[in-house]
């Protein structure tokens, strides 16, 4: 079968704020084939310069649309999306954005494969690596900010708790901001709200910039909380001051990588920043494959992945696929509330099953399906000219 | 005085092709202040994509686009450019092509505070770092492709030399392409034609993918042409595949780098790749400072600083103002063809001087003009419209 169309949609909420919430708009993309399959994927990225790069008119051979590299082609196996992902890259060789942009049609791409082949996308991905295709559930966790004081994170706390969430990430907000004994008081209140018997997760949202020893004592006044993770002290391209804080054995794992925007910089923040949890965003790397190899070089280097999601279930899902088969991965960030937008994006959102656990859905592609009639108030229309020529327009939904 | 216009505008030639000529289109930012002062910089990146990140709508505090950063602010000395650097970039921090994008505005940025503090930007730098501000003159070398056979490429050689070139890079084409024998030929022909008193570079535009052990041998086989380097032998992202090469001990120098989009990938790739020349684009790393600081990490590491300039001499100049003060790094990429746009942009070219080298223009800011009314008729008007908004329009030239 041949790609028949590749588009891009742009949602939009209609009131966006400064407010850290990924959720309040995204770019989804649906690609279809001549022979009627149709897969979708979304981008965690800024929509419009995203689409950009699915129009944007030819400047050489090395900065070609994701529209043109994909139109037309090919598509019957595994391997072909694999090169397919291969042609998209070179082709956008000189295109900064192009693996934001991309990540939500390589989703797509596989939804299809797995929707002919009849199987789940984690399947494939097993099948392709010669490695087990059994499924492991995953615990949740709720990804929260620390309130404005102690006692505020307490009460937030306590009533994640009382919902029932047996792991927790508290970040940003006051944290790093008014000395030590605060950022102190906001773990033991974060803690002491959740209680012992649950995982707690500090995201310190790189307000330490590249001061790694800040960051090696914090990690040390944080220990008697016992926290899975402290995450992003640092600045996210401060892989030397990374180095530094790992090499000091600090009391608690360090996290970081979802400003992974290629393979290379994951590997980097693993090889050269030595961190103990890598969090990859699926909708920012390029998709599921690239995703799939930081899986297997974390388990090379005796270190945890774990995915990043701040979108809807469907780019849930495309997260779930990448590491659904590896037991000694157990944690899985599991966007809980967000926008209508993101809310009602998929028909069945993936529930927190009896015993807490989230599980892959053993339904072809992604096994999730976008309600375009649900979002369609969110679609805002983009019209791009250049000179004379419409370059892009949306397509009919 | 404040920042009062940032405009980018879309230039193009009437009939882009694929072929490797960077000076098809260009990006040119324009920068205005309240107090009559204009500053222009140059993107080497997708114009379209670029330009969607100066008008992107905001998606949440880390996806705010660059007009937005930049509009209303305090301009009054380089302190001030290091600043709004730092706004921008946090502000895009989800925005993958950022520094592609900013990059023009940064140099526009520099351009504005020479002129009105009435120095060269070179100078500037010298000062903000306490270092010498003595310039010293550059060799220019001439970039050119590899003919299809060693006979064509002899031709195009000797007709450098004819022409006073006294360096010249060759680069892809059939390189790699057919076998151990063609490839020395194919040297061995671009040696014979500039002669022996002359430096000549190879360019393997990344032909070996990962595989370092075809790299080392050609290097070892080139070695008895004395090229000055073997550049981009392998794929931008094989950083672990450079250091494997350059850990072996290669008979020639290895040239990488012009890929970096961010001050990371070039310190990766000299930390880590173990690289001897790195090659910087202002145009995309995110403009003169964080090239500045490639400069003085190669400086620190030993190693060779070059710029990579496929455009026009606003880019040049950009370029040449980062290391013009350093001595020891006597090599500058240079322009000598290129479109008619890349030619008429700005009024006087760097000339080649009587002693065949390049020298830095002792002019406030950039030290060139922008010769609008030469290149009106290659401009492209944009208009992107998101919803019922006119989020661009491309302004008065």
């Amino acid at each position: 079968m041949k790609i028949s169309s590749v588009d891009p949609f742009y949602f939009q909420m209609p009131d966006i704020t400064s407010a850290a919430d990924g959720t309040q708009d995204t770019l989804l993309v649906r690609i279809r084939t001549d022979t009627g399959y149709e897969g979708w994927g979304e981008c965690d990225a800024s929509p419009l310069v995203s689409l950009a790069v699915y129009c944007c008119p030819m400047s050489h051979g090395n900065i070609i649309n994701i529209h043109t590299s994909l139109i037309g082609e090919t598509l019957a196996e595994p391997s072909d999306v694999v090169r397919l992902s291969e042609k998209v890259l070179r082709n956008g060789l000189d295109i900064q954005q192009i693996q934001h942009a991309y990540s939500g049609a390589e989703i797509a791409l596989w939804d299809i494969i797995g929707k002919k082949l009849n199987q789940p996308v984690y399947k494939l991905l097993a099948e392709m690596t010669d490695s087990s295709d059994t499924p492991h559930p995953k615990l949740p966790y709720a990804s929260v900010l620390f309130g404005d004081t102690p006692e505020e994170t307490y009460q937030i706390s306590l009533d994640l708790q009382k919902r029932g969430y047996r792991a927790a990430k508290f970040g940003w907000g006051p944290m790093g901001k008014y000395g030590e004994e605060n950022d102190i008081a906001l773990v033991r209140a974060a803690r002491e709200g959740m209680g012992p018997d649950t995982q707690i997760m500090i995201d310190a949202g790189v307000v330490w910039g590249t001061d790694y020893e800040t960051a090696y004592k914090r990690a040390a006044a944080f220990a008697q909380f016992a926290p899975t993770w402290l995450e992003e002290p640092l600045a996210p391209d401060a892989i030397e001051a990374y180095n530094s804080l790992t090499e000091m054995n600090p009391a608690i794992p360090i996290a970081a990588g979802e400003g992974s925007n290629s393979f290379r910089m994951a590997e980097d923040v693993i090889v050269n920043g030595g961190i103990h949890y890598v969090q990859i965003d699926t909708g920012r790397i390029g998709g599921i494959m690239p995703s799939y190899q930081v899986c297997q070089l974390a388990e090379q280097h005796g270190i945890q992945y774990v995915n990043h999601t701040f979108k809807s279930h469907l780019s849930l899902a495309a997260a779930l696929h990448v590491f659904a088969t590896k037991p000694e991965f157990k944690l899985i960030e599991y966007p809980a509330a967000g926008s209508a937008l993101s809310q009602q994006l998929v028909k069945e959102p993936f529930p927190v099953d009896k015993d807490g656990m989230i599980r892959v859905k053993e339904l072809p592609g992604l096994g999730v399906d976008v309600v375009t009639e649900a979002i369609r108030q969110y679609l805002t229309p983009v019209h791009i000219q250049v000179a004379d020529e419409t370059v892009f327009q949306t397509a009919e939904l």
